[in-house]
């Protein structure tokens, strides 16, 4: 990978992406075959003012061996310096990165019950520092390819012609070329525009149609809005791209009011396997048949995590001609696979939608409608035939996608 | 380098080195390059019974670029969750297994006086967490080539090839064969016998002479034994190895008391830089002379640092035919090159060595003679034609080592 390319893309991640603020704390959090490119982003995040950066490294192998190893206890349990970290992260409010290169296929020997087990015990002694937290800070995620998930994408490549090929759609996809910073900004401009035309809406809900099978209806919440593109931390109101590369519009549905069934479109990565050929139906806003022609345990394992695991949490609308689905290219990687394509996302919704969320509490607006879980999962229902239309509360039909993409 | 090999010495780093016992907390500490050889001895460490395994991980490019460009005070500050680590380590006494592999010039850009800067600024902050954990945890250090080491130990040829040799040479000096458990069993008995042989003589001083022009005198405690191989943990008693290899018999020599002028028989590797032909003149037992063919301003700051970074903390006896002189080979790492050759440290001395340790504080022994600093810098000056006389306090001479090795 050109190194003159590994500067651009790590420079717009820290500017575009995280958008680090002169005296902010940064982490970076990174698989460790990719130090080099996580000292570039660092780099920049001195550049850009950063006042300490640390990286968080993790290899994959060693966290199974650990989950599969050790004592449930230990494994659950909050560290005395694991809790110390949320609390600098309370205060200090770090900007995080997260630089993504995860193998597709690297979870095969987890022991994925007892990780999941480990995940619903540690919940409850995070969640409030998971709440103190949220939106009130910036973040980032962006992919670097790992030899592993290179040859997973393409597997009749050489480790290092794969990963040149793979880093190379990274960059198209997420829009990384000569001048990023300026064609961010002009995309986020495009994105805000559909934006606001779905707000300016007011729908009462989405009807989903397609020659695969969906049809399918999920309401919309009076007063959650659409959101696309970058955001806004609620306490300083600095401007971030949490996803590189984010296509979506965006919206939380109300958790329990959907009705029908929705074919996938594509696969699923889920826990480093992949979910093939499924549907879910849904009956009063909850999953009450999932099936899957591929790991349909884990599918049904996935939905049985919490309460909030079987309700929806995202609706996003993503045109046919989107980069990624131009590109052709299957990423095994939900942040690229989902600006492919239209989608929904079973589990916690997005609080931070609702209109002026700040003044209710986490439990008040789960009452009022944003799915709660310890998942949020997304998974691709776009097609190329795909119809959605708009129904508002008087009656009115309004063509929302034709054919996969905008209507309007 | 072959998995059988790779995982016999993970073994024996986790059952020799660090002998892990059932229900310990295991720090393993490596470069994100050997994230793989961690792995495997983070498995031995739970075969053993280890309860929780952790890997730092670090990149020196990072850690070189964060001093670089970091704001002094951010770098020298205890963050929270590093206090609140020590006070984990403190509390639970977790084994630390350090698995080395830097390379010999990978410190080149490091702003050295900024880096020296910090060290001093951080050491009164962490300095009773130290004392507090002195003798009380099972350590060991232990070198895994990384392609820039074998390169640098074998210039002459490919990564893949020097890496092979260089890991082939580090399992023949750390003896690691067959059955390494058995074979460090009698390799320990054996420095013992040395041990008790120079505990049993009470010496007043050693008196060192060689071609190279070293003629030098220091001082030894009554108090203070010679320790080889092996020692035991303060608080329980486990035996383990703190150095794969070791083949030294070593003591905390009187700090204020030696004479005379000691030439280096070997390059320095010091902060990643080497520094080369050097001698130290050595009046009342403080360095008075420092002279080096190269890099002499970084050898005049290593004795700098503090009031003990001018003084011995360490006398060291290695005989001629050790294995890592056998080997031929310069590791530009003082893990092998100590035990190469009959060697001194510069700074803090070994308080565990002095008799009935732990009813003394840190300061009652630094007054009785043992050497305290932020640095402990091993330098060789054992020769071919090395002599080292023992002289009693009732004049008595006996002869320690002829020719480069035991004379008994």
């Amino acid at each position: 990978m050109k190194k003159t390319w590994l500067k651009k893309y790590a420079e717009a991640i820290v500017k575009v992406g995280a958008n680090v603020q002169r005296g902010q704390d940064v982490i970076i959090d990174v698989a460790t075959d990719q130090a080099e490119f996580a000292t570039i982003v660092a780099d920049y995040a001195y550049k850009a003012g950063a006042r300490y950066v640390r990286i968080n490294f993790s290899y994959e192998p060693f966290s199974i061996l650990r989950i599969n190893k050790e004592c449930i206890d230990s494994l659950s349990e909050l560290k005395p310096f694991d809790k110390s970290m949320f609390e600098y992260m309370v205060e200090r409010l770090p900007v995080r990165i997260f630089l993504i290169s995860e193998n597709p296929d690297g979870a095969k020997n987890l022991n994925h019950a007892k990780s999941a087990q480990v995940a619903q015990r540690r919940f409850p002694l995070i969640k409030s520092y998971r709440e103190a937290l949220e939106n009130k800070y910036q973040w980032t995620i962006a992919g670097i390819p790992s030899k592993e998930w290179a040859k997973k994408v393409f597997p009749n490549l050489s480790s290092h012609q794969a990963q040149e090929k793979l880093f190379e759609a990274i960059l198209k996809v997420a829009r990384i070329d000569d001048n990023p910073i300026e064609t961010w900004r002009i995309h986020n401009k495009n994105l805000k525009a559909h934006m606001d035309y779905l707000n300016s809406l007011k729908l009462d809900y989405l009807h989903y149609r397609s020659s695969n099978g969906t049809d399918f209806k999920v309401w919309l919440n009076e007063n959650v809005i659409w959101l696309a593109g970058g955001e806004k931390t609620s306490g300083s109101d600095i401007f971030y791209n949490p996803n590189m590369p984010t296509e979506e519009v965006f919206t939380s549905p109300i958790a329990g009011k959907a009705e029908g069934i929705v074919h996938a479109s594509k696969p699923l990565s889920y826990n480093g396997q992949l979910i093939e050929d499924f549907y879910f139906v849904f009956k009063e806003g909850k999953v009450v048949e999932a099936h899957a022609a591929k790991n349909e345990p884990l599918l049904k394992q996935m939905i049985s995590m919490d309460k909030g695991a079987s309700m929806l949490g995202e609706v996003a609308l993503v045109p046919f001609e989107s980069p990624v689905n131009q590109s052709g290219i299957l990423f095994y990687n939900t942040l690229y696979d989902e600006n492919a394509a239209c989608h929904l996302a079973l589990g916690i919704g997005f609080t931070n939608l609702y209109k002026d969320y700040e003044k209710y509490s986490k439990e008040e607006l789960t009452k009022l409608g944003i799915n709660d879980s310890m998942i949020h999962v997304d998974f691709m229902i776009g097609t190329a035939d795909l119809l959605i239309e708009g129904h508002t509360k008087d009656g009115q039909i309004i063509p929302i996608f034709k054919n996969g993409t905008w209507a309007n």
